[in-house]
């Protein structure tokens, strides 16, 4: 039995599946009416759940296509790439890309259909934690650029998402805990309820207990839908999803893409983010505590990289997509379960927060 | 005096104004409300009308991006390279981009503003008659891959199109006879009245009559608009707009882009349509050969280049995006006025019209 979440966005409304087996699941698959089916792997993930997939697809023109592991991936050179092989094997407008595997994957998958051939239909089937809480919902998709994370992209909405819950038992530990770190934030954003629950059934988590799971993931996209549907091009409100994201794009800038997994440097910038928070005045130092105990609960690191100077992070910061008018926009914490986007702040506390963190 | 278009695509609806000495109405320059501002032209339109546009903006952090002339540049590494530019420019998204130039510029500024931070705003001001009766409504902006024209792109409409006819003062015959191509275009899909009115004002519009111009532009802009608002994404009856398309772009791609102007190698597939539509009894031999004299007359070619074979063009054309299920789909004319799209054809006589052509 699967779980359903409806993202509600008119004419590019689409379903999320989430439930045990359903990559196995023909009748889900059978909802893709394409001729041509394309679907983007990579290298880790293929050996494990490419086959089930195109087994679907026996009676259609389908192929694989399998990149390298890792954000290294997620670039120009890969999106064009593999643009000229839709071009070589003639796909066409009417055909459909399934992106099996994790952000990397979703994320090139999802571009490529916005731009081949001015946009074709696609179909993200997210194996790791993170994509299955996080890209599942939103439409974000794009590469990123030698300058910056992400900066090339579009919004795009998938026909639907496929979120197999059993994927996990082959999904190393620091990816899991990775996508840990964003079902905490959707707590902190906007859903205290959830932040209980979530403290009181990290363990059961962590472990990997399927209900718990299950519950987790539809409230985490639940959660994001009702952001995202609210505003779909990120104009207003949903800049609250990127708790943590300012920072954390910050520490993968500076030390590279792939030293840092994205959810744990979203979890080091959401305590940088609630230190910041105290600083302000609007949470306290037990609020910025009950942040980092939950964070390590779920097996994720609180510290950011040592020897980064508040000039090297304020450098980055500056370059952030949310900014407008030439500040640092960040969203910071009105308490535990409440969050809002702000650049009328101290500097001088932003700067502290940047050396109590370097 | 301007004439304005609306183009009403909800809310992305933007206006297309229309007439002499836009280019310097500061009045319609300070609807663009960024405090950032790139002009994006190329080398030879950058030394007449550059500075006439920057002047608007003297109050604004604005700086021109000056690219080669030529198709050549519309490619993913000319829109690499233009991301790079708008990053070390922090260029924020908040900014708007505005193409000064022809179709080249347009569609090269179009998709970085698609795709720049997945999208900011962008303004036409197109300066070849081409560009401002075709590029003008739409939203099709794109670059080329080696494998086929306008294979990566995006659908993305502008804030404003600024259209202004004193250009044409200083637009090679070649390139405006290759606009008066696409004007027969809307003619001959969906507007006898227009048809005739251009037969007898093409004189006034190769001598550049101003208000002859006008008209046919407005008119132009006018009809594409009608067919956009009903079909935004090219699924169904926006195909028509591809007359002589999937013969230009195969003429185009066999030469080389840059061989011949698009207008061009359109007008010579409007001949090859009709020479398509006359072989499957629906349109007259007397009516081919009123498109070639139209043609003709606006300083046109007619006569498809020598020594291409009908497989060269038929590999070609099975590669257009407007093909779905593998057959080739064609606009074709059921009467002068009034086009239709079809892959329900005869190929015998596709491979004829084919032959007599090469």
């Amino acid at each position: 039995m699967l779980d359903t979440v409806e993202v509600d966005l008119g004419d590019r409304s689409y379903p999320i599946h989430i439930g045990a087996d359903a990559l196995a699941d023909r009748n889900l698959w059978e909802r893709i009416e394409s001729r041509q089916v394309v679907i983007v792997s990579n290298e880790v993930v293929a050996p494990l759940y490419l086959d089930q997939v195109c087994q679907h697809f026996s009676d259609r023109d389908c192929f694989p296509y399998v990149i390298a592991d890792g954000e290294a991936e997620k670039n120009l050179g890969s999106f064009e790439k593999l643009m000229g092989t839709l071009l070589e094997q003639r796909v066409d407008r009417s055909a459909t890309l399934v992106a099996l595997g994790g952000g990397v994957v979703g994320d090139l998958t999802g571009f490529a259909a916005a731009c081949y051939q001015r946009g074709i239909a696609y179909v993200q089937a997210p194996t790791t934690l993170l994509a299955q809480v996080d890209s599942s919902v939103g439409g974000k998709t794009a590469v990123n650029h030698p300058l910056g994370k992400n900066m090339i992209g579009a919004f795009y909405q998938p026909q639907m998402v496929i979120a197999d819950t059993s994927v996990f038992d082959t999904l190393p530990d620091r990816e899991f805990a990775a996508g840990l770190a964003e079902i905490i934030k959707y707590g902190l954003i906007r859903d205290s309820d959830f932040l209980s629950w979530l403290e009181e059934n990290l363990g059961a988590l962590v472990q990997r207990d399927n209900d718990a799971l299950r519950f987790a993931i539809r409230r985490s996209c639940e959660n994001k839908a009702e952001v995202v549907t609210a505003d779909e091009r990120e104009s207003g409100s949903r800049a609250l999803l990127n708790l943590g994201h300012t920072f954390g794009h910050a520490i993968e800038t500076i030390q590279g893409y792939g030293e840092y997994l994205h959810g744990e440097a979203v979890a080091i910038g959401m305590v940088m983010a609630a230190r910041m928070s105290a600083r302000c005045g609007w949470i306290s130092g037990d609020d910025v505590d009950r942040v980092c105990q939950m964070l390590l609960a779920a097996g994720l690191p609180t510290v950011a990289p040592a020897g980064v100077s508040p000039d090297q992070y304020l450098e980055v910061m500056s370059r952030d997509k949310k900014n407008t008018g030439g500040d640092i926009r960040l969203v910071l914490l009105k308490s535990l379960g409440n969050a809002f986007v702000t650049s009328d702040y101290d500097a001088s506390l932003l700067h502290d927060t940047l050396v109590e963190t370097g």
